[in-house]
């Protein structure tokens, strides 16, 4: 590490690297508060995240950002000797860069045992939740994650692979709350929408600062490194600019999610059988004559979003219990009843969806 | 070729191939009409084709399928001998199964030239142009061609390179009009929804019959055959059904996009100025405050609609103008103007938008 040279080859006050200058595009495009805002960055010591605190700190240095900025850093707990090391190496560049820094531990290989997810989705739960206190800890309004297009193309990719419609296709969103219930608290991407890893690892040799590998990035146990060492290399053999078209597919498709999410919401409530009450959270009756006469891509996402409030979420719901409740409104005969895991159930009776609780 | 063996081996009345089975099935679920009508096969003698064509037959032989078949087949001219090799190939294969059969002849590399096409799309319009007019020729409804899940991910995955959203991802449609303006006469694809490539393959061995081996699928001089030979078995080592995983984002995204498209219609219908004439076809002055308010997603579909109406069509309009068109409406300030190419404009003035032609 050379982060004497840091300070050294840093631009003076006026003079502001072409990465950073996009950051700050970026950050007023969005709308972001440029001063008084406490803020966590997510730093793995990776080049994304390296890059990214570097940025923020060559913006403050020249007065265009005036933001309290605290480090966070997870040890996953998953690489024995080499992740303290990442720990220490993190907390000297946030020290040299005159941030305070919180450093958390977690044990996610025996947390993924316990619960039987796996390393990724334990790792990244992990990470969620020790962030999201530290943001609390300093009163921060947002926590700031260094995903760039790469990653967005990745994930993309991932979840293509799953089958996903627009709604998982859509990727990552530039900002969203970080936790279910707490409106309070964003999540924001600054370098989601326009930095390649390439820029970012440019950055950091620009500044002299010589980044750590990120292990969960090179660790083929995990899809995610695959797609990037194996499929993305392939894409770009198809066309160079294979990441930044799969971003823009990204980006249309969660505009277009958003959109039928709106909408499929409003036929929801247009589709409410008005004898009911009008508790708004509520999987009231639906008219049947409704719900076949909207668009299928409405009608579809209305009935997810109905089973959500009737069963209190999605989980276990396969496409094939949808399917079952679709089936429902064709053909012009009640009496018939969908059933759904954890034992609560659809019927359709004279002209009406009707939601039953388990115990119901 | 042991067309022979074909007779020899088919079933007796009553006992069908789960593939034809499976191709009834879908003829049935898209409501396609069992009898009376002429419809044309496009054969290129590859094994999708081919099996197409068989089941075909030996649906019509145990009388669950009573339409009049004619083959079509088109020589591109790229492959010399080859090509007309094939051509004798699939008009022997129908006249034993009993067919009617049509060949035509494409010179598609010097289209290509004079066009300044690449030799994919002269291709494809060359074969639609045939099969349109071997339709008109015998009076039939609709066009048959052969394209299975495999297709529909590899179209999907070409379009996905190339950065396109929902509207481009929703890959091919089980049925369309073959050409626009002709609302009369369909492309189906029967076998787009349920049928890999390894069952046509499959199918045709069973009936015995050595289809022949499709050129352009394998020539990595295009896009799709590299995209067949080298990306999808590097998906498939992530999910073994990726195909299939893809095959089905494209219908879900299909689905979005129609519904999509007819919401941005009534957008447009409600963003008409009430002054203007009502000409439905016409670019009619736009209120901005409408547009400003609609979901984006709704907005910029609701735009390209527009100026297809006001140009007569799409072309050479860049994502670029497309942004300037849709940066009229930031702010309040009218007066500004988005040039466009061939001429045309659009004018932000008194809060409406307005579409001039090149010469207005």
């Amino acid at each position: 590490m050379s982060l004497a040279r840091t300070e050294v080859r840093g631009e003076g006050r006026g003079r502001v690297s072409a990465f950073a200058r996009r950051l700050l595009r970026e950050w007023r495009r969005r709308g972001w508060p440029a001063r008084g805002e406490d803020v966590i960055v997510a730093v793995s010591g990776g080049a994304d995240s390296t890059a990214l605190l570097l940025a923020l700190e060559e913006l403050k240095r020249v007065g265009l950002l005036d933001t309290g900025l605290t480090v966070a850093h997870l040890n996953h707990g998953l690489r024995g000797e080499q992740g303290a090391t990442d720990a220490r190496w993190v907390s000297e560049l946030a020290r040299s860069l005159g941030s305070a820094c919180i450093v958390g531990r977690a044990s996610v290989a025996e947390s993924a045992r316990e619960r039987r997810d796996n390393l990724e989705q334990s790792a990244r739960r992990a990470r969620y939740e020790f962030l999201a206190e530290a943001a609390r800890g300093v009163s921060a309004r947002a926590v700031l994650a260094a995903h760039t297009l790469d990653d967005q193309a990745e994930t993309l990719l991932l979840r293509l692979l799953r089958g996903s419609g627009a709604e998982g296709l859509g990727a990552m969103a530039a900002e969203r709350v970080l936790e279910e219930g707490d409106e309070l608290l964003l999540l924001r991407r600054p370098l989601l929408s326009w930095a390649r890893r390439a820029d970012t690892e440019g950055y950091c040799r620009e500044r002299g600062v010589e980044f750590r590998a990120d292990a969960m990035n090179e660790d083929e146990r995990f899809a995610r490194a695959r797609v990037r060492r194996r499929l993305v290399p392939l894409l770009e053999t198809f066309n160079p600019r294979a990441v930044e078209a799969l971003a823009r597919a990204a980006a249309l498709l969660r505009e277009d999610s958003f959109a039928l999410d709106v909408l499929a919401a409003d036929l929801l409530e247009e589709a409410r059988d008005e004898d009911e009450a009008k508790d708004a959270r509520a999987a009231w009756p639906l008219r049947v004559e409704v719900l076949v006469a909207a668009l299928p891509a409405l009608r579809s996402r209305a009935l997810r979003l109905w089973l959500a409030r009737g069963r209190g979420d999605l989980r276990r719901l396969s496409r094939a219990n949808m399917h079952g409740v679709e089936r429902l409104l064709e053909g012009t005969r009640g009496g018939r009843v969908a059933e759904l895991p954890g034992g609560s159930s659809v019927e359709r009776r004279r002209g009406l969806l009707l939601f039953r609780r388990e115990n119901g």
